[in-house]
């Protein structure tokens, strides 16, 4: 532990997101301890991604080209875009497979406490490509925190001159598997005056 | 998260200790988007680490020399011997600083379901150093686990030969700053057994 090498280590593992010291340490530990079975595929895997991955310009996520594998996939609906905060929600996107458009990484939402503005984040990308594609539905996934819910509203905004173009939001309600008497107020409120005619 | 490099990356991660896959997806892609200040000084230290870090042959610690610093420091006492099952435990003690004699790196407890037998504990080599270092006492401070303490009866059995040896093992009681209506049964009735006169 006195180690520089060892607390270097231990240093830079505590730096990762969700990781204090105690749980790097422990890490550490495990890494050196293993050093064939552990250490050298995670150096080497940390250096194939470092060397081959690169932000998509088009839509920003992160892939081994540019414009990136959903970018360039025929397959994908190029007229719609659906716009997530971040690379993570992308994922959870595509981990579910139902969506079959495009994205576009908005690169977080605006937060007046972390100085984020509106020239922080990819709008101006997004209204390029709207236009270079002709884009027909823009679906907001943002989060339904306060300031991801000021985000949308923002960028709904920018997006409401563009012509034929149809800015959708995720629904708001009751979580599926959600129990009722364990809701919080703002969703049981919203899923209240949201509800729906079933017969 | 279809990406090859990325999904390895995020396979290496996910089998580092207390990491499951939704935090090892988090770390890489926090890794992958900030390549300069956090991947580049981690493939560093780890290859640092990897290159300079060895087992000691006396104790078991990991340092970078073979003896290490701690079994090198002629202000340690040599004729103590703290016995732990893992070099995190050595980290423990090294941290609270008041130990000032060598350790022993046990390698672990006896567990039958692991398949971990005598052999494959260190205890020939203990032997050995406390043979040729005229060890006067050795501390035994595994864990109070039922295979913690079977591994404790066990080593202790066998330095029982062992002529002007003292053998001890940590209190066992109620933690500092543990409530009694807290404690587990195990806690209290060896606390209550092992009760101390004070007046």
């Amino acid at each position: 532990m006195d180690n520089f090498e060892i607390s270097n280590l231990i240093n830079e593992i505590s730096k990762l997101p969700g990781l204090g010291r105690k749980s790097a340490q422990r890490i550490a530990l495990y890494i050196l301890q293993n050093k064939e079975k552990i250490m050298l595929p995670l150096v080497n895997s940390l250096n194939q991604a470092s060397s081959k991955i690169v932000n998509c310009d088009e839509c920003g996520n992160i892939d081994i080209s540019s414009p990136c594998s959903l970018c360039n996939n025929s397959k994908r609906d190029i007229k719609t875009i659906c716009v997530i905060e971040d690379v993570s929600d992308l994922w959870t996107f595509e981990r579910m497979g139902f969506y079959k458009g495009l994205y576009h990484v908005l690169g977080g939402h605006l937060s007046a406490i972390k100085g984020i503005d509106t020239n922080n984040l990819t709008i101006k990308s997004l209204i390029e490509r709207i236009n270079k594609n002709q884009v027909k539905e823009v679906i907001l996934a943002l989060s339904t925190t306060f300031d991801g819910q000021t985000t949308s509203h923002v960028v709904a905004d920018k997006l409401e001159a563009i012509e034929n173009l149809e800015v959708t939001r995720l629904a708001q309600g009751v979580p599926i598997g959600g129990e009722v008497h364990y809701l919080d107020e703002n969703t049981l409120t919203t899923a209240f005056e949201s509800r729906k005619k079933i017969i």
